[in-house]
């Protein structure tokens, strides 16, 4: 082998397992998936690697919300303070975490009125919603935009996960009656299985948040955890069912087939991409780096020549002819740098390039080429006239087979707990706990409390759908139990 | 014909010809392009119309970018007052223009430092370059971002024309030659050809623009202009030739081959997209309506059925049948409401569907379908087993035909001047002028605000190809002529 002169190890140097913070942190910086140098607190920059990624993530999505019958548009970023004030609990809990604008020009002028940055778009759209709805015929409404949203976060941010600003979609709708609202916060459900687990290989659960931990100003939310493993969790989308809420405050009113003026119903959805790729890359990722599904890769396959001494030149025109081949239906690079290919190996596998070719002069010999697949390491030998018809099988179940390695049972994950000492210990070991709970109306706050100060876990609050679990009294104060909840630690 | 009582015409009432400005008014609100009435100056929704287009804009501009190596990043949206402040020309020229986010949370407490919400991205941008160009490798250095800016505008604002925010794509990159950058520069303005002129079909010409009114921190800027008819002009992308003047203070330094330190030349380039989706429908629109290339309409054709009665079920299952087989291929609609034909004719045209198919007993009996093009109202009578064929022909032209149609001839909207009086009178006959000027430098600046006042016109400056004219003496001052520049009145 020629050219071993440029060999640095340029792989992740902490376990995932030891120490998931460290190797994250590695892996944002090794991969180039973000710089977090950017000399403002909790913003950072997504480098190339990343935003590809990205916008494959916002494509997939948005296609999937236009097919459900939603339509994009733009809103302005800024949000007027006496639009931000309409909705009592909504300005409460949104207010602390308000950039403002409050003045422009060299002379740093005051502007008339402050303007917030977006924290989220209910009190900048629904105005415009009293305009734009009229009569039953302009229901069911449902609208989405891409944009970023701004939250001056108290919290350790970190990239994608958790920042100052961060890249979503919202959704809003409006519909004439509750029922049809409550099916909308279905289907919103339904999408995020369908793109998180299908799509991105992220296993998820669904809960109703208690009542103290809903979106403010909603009826209540419904959120998606992401199983992380180890019994962590991570919030994920979640869809809030805005009942009359905003509607009645902002005057979003339809008139109905009998003539009368009616409030609308309101639910709104938002799937923040950005903290979902972080989800993703954390989730499947390992010590040599990324992991990512075939379709969202920058790159889906590498092609690495094996130079022997005197065979360059075969070696290299019949890779040349393979990336000629495949470079019309695949996102492919030949890579003939000078780097030695075990150097290549690692960079590759770092960025998580589903496959790696490699042809040398004894592959040439036998008619095959070698093909080594990211998500398991395995090698395949393919004969080169089997090529394409292999290389498409190959891709095509490449995000079924990364789903079903990766999607967690989440039963196993469960430990059934009925008092606070053995839940603790589950905890401990790494479960998630399920148990019984007084309520999860805000009556029920001062056990959620007591839970997160004696376990430093969350009630996640009740599954969304089939609780086969029964419990009989709270693990929080000892009376009657109403419902079956969660409780899990948390990113 | 059934269901004449819904026939609202909802054409637009003003004629383009006659008052431009009314005309585009109408045409934004009654087609449902954008909201003017969001509640903070300057700001607006696009509506889903609207979006839909811009989002398909964006796309084929960042393929481009994408197949000319560029590679997209995300940067935060604010910018540390400190960074803003490192170019002496940039902040002077930008200044004046910042919206500042000062204060953040429940009791607006003040920011450390202000936040600028960028009106562009150098600023932030080529710090970051510092770290990441290091040696003569990672040259050329070439990245965009698709985002929204921010400038507080004392103009008046029109909907995409000119906001307080707009969206645009801002490519940034670094080299290690001028020549270098001068070809970028060069490739810049190919794409804009490209993408205005083949895609959008926007007349445009690249003009080297004047010293005083370059882009502030540039070397010089190469602007095009959209030839918008009657002798006014509309400035849509430039592209920036910024030498090291950015370069300097940021620090963006790479080693060379013989192991030096040398700083970048830099170059940057920021399509509007919403400002040339503006010129776009301002440009090719009609008294009818929007009139859209065929690769951005929300919606390419629209089946309307022609109904008899007693003869309904036919039409309407014909109809039915070519929407499923054209479904698959062209975003098509089966308009099977109950306004009228008449009705939904005004409407589709007012939406700018391109194509309109027509479907009625008699045409069933001819075994034949009508097809309306939007563009130029022609009506092609095609037979049914040639449908197929005919539609792909018909749609693949249609986006060229119109640019043949639209693209103005330069020549021909040009008088050649020799001094201010015939210049002035030109101008007031729809004319751009070309004539003898001093210079494009600063020390022809007296000479181009004699100009502005006297004529109601600005130098848009030197035409960047092929110059044929000469001229002996400047039309401001009578001084001997160094350049040919053109003078014309701008939106």
């Amino acid at each position: 082998m020629v050219n071993k002169k440029n060999t640095p190890i340029t792989g992740i140097t902490v376990s995932k397992n030891e120490d998931f913070s460290a190797w994250y942190t590695e892996l944002v910086k090794k991969a180039e998936l973000a710089d977090i140098r950017y000399n403002v607190k909790g913003f950072v920059v997504y480098m190339p690697w990343a935003t590809i990624t990205i916008k494959k993530m916002y494509r997939k999505y948005e296609d999937l919300l236009d097919k459900n019958g939603h339509m994009p548009l733009v809103m302005p970023s800024v949000i007027p303070e006496s639009n931000f004030n309409l909705e009592a609990d909504h300005v409460k809990g949104f207010a602390p975490e308000v950039f403002w604008v409050s003045e422009a020009g060299s002379e740093g002028e005051k502007l008339a009125e402050r303007l917030a940055l977006r924290p989220t778009s209910e009190t900048a759209l629904y105005k415009m919603y009293s305009y734009w709805i009229r009569s039953y015929n302009d229901l069911p409404f449902k609208r989405y935009q891409s944009c970023q949203v701004w939250r001056y976060e108290g919290k350790m941010t970190r990239p994608f996960f958790r920042g100052r600003e961060f890249h979503w979609i919202e959704a809003h709708n409006c519909f004439a009656t509750e029922e049809e609202a409550i099916n909308q916060v279905k289907e919103d459900m339904e999408m995020t299985y369908t793109m998180l687990q299908d799509e991105f290989c992220i296993p998820i659960i669904f809960f109703e948040r208690p009542q103290w931990d809903k979106f403010s100003g909603a009826v209540s939310t419904y959120a998606a955890d992401a199983l992380m493993g180890s019994g962590k969790v991570l919030q994920l989308p979640s869809t809030h069912l805005l009942g009359q809420n905003f509607a009645i405050p902002f005057n979003v009113k339809y008139v109905d087939k009998d003539g009368e003026e009616k409030y609308c119903f309101q639910t709104c959805y938002g799937p923040a991409i950005s903290r979902i790729y972080g989800a993703m890359i954390a989730y499947l990722g390992d010590d040599k780096g990324l992991i990512l599904p075939f379709d969202l890769a920058p790159l889906q396959i590498v092609i690495i020549p094996i130079l022997i001494k005197n065979k360059e030149e075969i070696v290299l025109n019949k890779c040349k002819k393979l990336f000629e081949d495949l470079k019309e239906k695949y996102l492919v690079k030949f890579d003939d740098s000078e780097d030695s290919p075990g150097s290549k190996f690692y960079k590759w596998e770092l960025k998580g390039v589903p496959l790696r070719i490699e042809i040398g002069p004894r592959d040439i010999e036998k008619n095959q080429v070698v093909i080594i697949k990211r998500h398991d390491g395995k090698k395949l030998f393919i004969k080169e006239n089997e090529l394409e018809k292999n290389i498409d099988k190959i891709a095509n179940n490449y995000t079924r087979e990364l789903k079903e390695k990766e999607l967690l049972d989440f039963e196993e994950q469960i430990e059934i707990c009925y008092e606070k000492d053995s839940a603790k210990k589950a905890i401990e070991n790494g479960k998630i706990v399920c148990c019984g709970f007084c309520s999860i109306d805000m009556k029920a706050y001062p056990c959620a409390e007591k839970i997160e100060k004696e376990l430093g876990a969350f009630v996640r609050g009740k599954k969304v759908t089939d609780e086969k679990h029964e419990f009989s009294t709270c693990i929080g104060c000892g009376e009657p139990a109403t419902c079956a909840v969660y409780i899990a630690k948390s990113y």
